[in-house]
């Protein structure tokens, strides 16, 4: 009986240790699929930004040739990030498509960025207002001569949005015309994210706009205006 | 010994069973914990909403008088959610402040709106561009004639923000000026976000302006433009 109380004893402490070791499996192991499932279900966080002008005005050369940053020789301050280099990597960021929707378009260095975006092979789609677009130092007429698909609206006073949506992924948007007063002199904002709510709604109402300007749509063509000239339908 | 090995087994059964059941308690226990974990992390979504003008033309007097939706016998098509009767909502669900950042002011529904939100007591400031504010039309005076505290810029170009912070939380902002014409005729755009990362920036930006263009800061005076008057330091 001693013998067997003895065997009993050691099965039970046995019994015991292995309870204790399967519990602590258990719980490292809760631990792991607790982590993993939180890396998994927390989204990525939304790129959000808010830019102010006046921008400082500094040289953007380095922004256009990245390769060789230091070549500009002009008066201007070097190596300075300010708001509009924010906005001008921001656009050249850039790798498949870029659908502008601006009231007043006149900003040489954003008129070059997205020459540049268009010779790299970006799809570009841009809608103006007609009567901007007709002001002398508009960019528009040089889009549309470079090849760019440009579309004026026809109906409402003004086309006066100022956005443009990166790669259907990244909205931009605010107060700010594509102009240098805009940019150097005026109090503006342009406020720059990813959040999808914000986003896709943008994307819906630039291919309304899109298609609502497009001239085979138009019911009465003879209403159409001189600037919609610069209007392409191979888009 | 057969007795012994039938209490033996009996034990062995027993210790399985309360081995299954601890591993079943472990597992329901660490499910609760995960979905409390869950709940716990995963952050409150904050609003975002885009809305797009021009605005279906519409009777906004039941947003102003909710407690009788259906007195007006206006012409105007009734009970008709648009954008502009969202933009209308957003600005007077404000409980506490409203700071306002608007180049243009003439649209007399949004002027009502912050009018009846100063009589409820709360607390508005106002910043509003020089120029535009001295044009026919303007409500810039008769906010500040109410004893709404007013600002205008002094050294800038144009201060041709569009934007307004409800209660230091909501940020509505966009290529909409408070005018008839931007709501009713132009193709805009108004983004309304909770997103701290984009509502903050907004506060601080307005902060600045707010002392930037306070006459006590101005280093001088005499530089100040006769739109000036709508300025008061109390607030």
């Amino acid at each position: 009986m001693t013998k067997n109380n003895c065997g009993l004893r050691h099965i039970v402490v046995m019994w015991r240790v292995k309870v204790a070791g399967l519990s602590l499996v258990a719980v490292s192991l809760s631990v792991e699929l607790l982590v993993w499932l939180l890396r998994r279900l927390r989204p990525r966080k939304a790129l959000n930004e808010a830019l102010f002008f006046p921008s400082e005005i500094a040289c953007v050369e380095h922004i256009f040739t990245p390769s060789s940053p230091h070549s500009c020789v002009c008066f201007l301050p070097h190596g300075v990030e300010t708001s509009f280099s924010r906005l001008l990597r921001h656009i050249l960021s850039t790798s498949s498509s870029l659908d502008l929707c601006v009231f007043a378009f006149s900003n040489m260095d954003l008129s070059r960025a997205v020459l540049a975006l268009y010779r790299k092979g970006i799809t570009i789609r841009v809608l103006a207002d007609k009567d901007y677009t007709a002001i002398t130092g508009s960019k528009i007429g040089v889009l549309h001569k470079a090849g760019i698909c440009v579309r004026c609206n026809a109906n409402s006073v003004h086309m006066h949005h100022k956005f443009a949506l990166v790669d259907g992924r990244l909205l931009i948007t605010g107060s700010l015309n594509w102009t240098l007063q805009a940019v150097q002199g005026n109090m503006e904002n342009v406020l720059i994210t990813e959040e999808p709510d914000l986003v896709q709604p943008f994307i819906k109402e630039f291919h309304r706009l899109w298609v609502l300007n497009d001239p085979a749509q138009c019911p009465k063509p003879s209403d159409q205006k001189p600037t919609q000239v610069f209007t392409k339908t191979s888009n």
